[in-house]
């Protein structure tokens, strides 16, 4: 079996595959020489419609799955982004998981398991709303959760997130072995937009239902996530399974990059469509005069 | 527990509960008075915009699923129809599920269990790609599969169907008593229509792949089909989970039939936001000012 192929594009937000990513330097801003807002949006739009062209090769093809993994601090923005990217696709290719507290019987089970059970098919572009890393970051900042999971050694052990990681990293390097693509985002938004956006959550009465008291205390781990989220992506970013750190502070500008990143990728599979064989040609050849006899 | 609420909306192709459904007179085509051509257009965009629109009050009120089952003839539009009800639709609350042959382990089970599992959560709409009701017509027709499926009689014993019947209809009352709202379309297009779109699916080499001699042999079952369509469809049309037969001829008079429905449906169910209770809106101003004295 051949190692699987890189599958990362060129951008200043990929995360380095040597362990020097340093979430203290990854901008959650734009750059200065951002494109302006409509530009964005035309762009956005453009590569949209290009995922969507792909999406039939790849559902034709039937070789390779593509998983999008979103990772991000709340109200970052990564159903809205999810939604921005999705625009256009054949919902009939493409999967949207969204992975909450495990469920009873998925702790009963190794962390992988609830995650495997959602994988797309070939085919397919499974999102990932959450993911397998939830594993590495909430529960790395609430270790009482571990509690929960019933570890052959009961308490942690030394070098459990380090063990994680490997798992994580094996169960990726296999998964791009057999076909999938995998592309994964952090969307990095800055305590003081989350604030922002969190208030406007309160404020707008239709928004109160998505919002609760759980969300605003977790600002108090904030370091401890920034940490546990530069740990898990030093050690899990690779090059058939690579992780970007979009800037989160401006929508439009984060949105523009994961459909463009999204797009590079998927074209440099250079997809296309099943050629018939000679005999299936001439079977076609023949259904045609049958069909055509009928009329 | 109350019987489930009707969910049906006054249509000429809603098939009646009564079992007078008569498939050779159902239309194919559109009616004369159909609107225009630029009128169905804008029609269905209008419907997928409101669908869209109860789709978020759907998900934040969390109590019904709502189940769109599409069976038809091949080439009928079940793809095309699917994609235009959903585009506009927010992935994350929308699964769209293509039943294919069974696998060995689903039928290893009896033959509502592969779409038990693939039933829309509260909150969700799910869409079925042909679905259980293969069971009473492919079946049906080539009842050489049945010896697949292991039964545990061996042979097909009379009554067979009317008791295959009774099973899915209990399965759906269930469903709808605990919050599923089911709709299930019949795309009705005519042998003659179904035979220009094969042939134009054999001129075009982009759809080569997704074309096969199978689906031609099954012409020669046509009326097997729609005796089976026919007695199927009188058989579990019921007022918690009724059948519409579409003509199918015209793509566009199809989807925005289809789409005023699901609109007309969706909007009787009567969605609301959740409301906060007198504590959460305290509890709402206490995290607006804790948010507040941060900045």
């Amino acid at each position: 079996m051949p190692e699987p192929r890189p599958h990362f594009v060129d951008s200043p937000y990929l995360v380095p595959f040597d362990g020097s990513f340093r979430i203290a330097e990854a901008p959650t801003c734009r750059g200065e020489d951002a494109p302006k807002k409509p530009e964005r949006e035309a762009r956005l739009a453009a590569d949209v419609a290009a995922i969507a062209a792909q999406q039939e090769a790849l559902y034709a093809e039937d070789k390779h799955a593509v998983l999008l993994v979103f990772q991000a601090m709340d109200a970052a923005g990564k159903d809205g982004t999810i939604r921005a990217v999705t625009a256009g696709l054949n919902p009939a290719g493409c999967m949207v998981q969204s992975f909450k507290q495990p469920s009873q019987e998925a702790l009963d089970h190794d962390f992988l398991w609830r995650i495997s059970l959602r994988l797309p098919e070939r085919g397919r572009i499974g999102i990932f709303n959450r993911s397998h890393y939830e594993e590495v970051l909430v529960v790395r900042v609430h270790p009482g959760l571990l509690a929960n999971q019933r570890l052959p050694h009961g308490e942690p052990t030394p070098g459990l997130w380090e063990r994680r990681y490997e798992s994580i990293r094996d169960f990726e390097h296999h998964l791009a072995r057999n076909g999938t693509v995998i592309l994964k985002f952090f969307l990095h938004v800055s305590k003081e937009e989350q604030r922002q956006r969190f208030l406007e959550r309160i404020r707008d009465p239709e928004k109160n239902w998505k919002f609760s008291a759980h969300d605003v205390k977790q600002r108090a781990h904030w370091d401890d996530y920034m940490a546990a989220y530069q740990d898990a992506l030093r050690a899990t970013s690779r090059p058939w399974a690579p992780w970007y750190a979009i800037p989160a502070d401006s929508k439009s500008y984060m949105r523009m990059t994961v459909a463009s990143i999204v797009r590079q990728t998927i074209e440099s599979l250079g997809l296309e469509f099943p050629r018939l064989s000679d005999a299936e040609q001439r079977e076609m050849r023949s259904l045609r005069e049958a069909l055509e006899a009928e009329g």
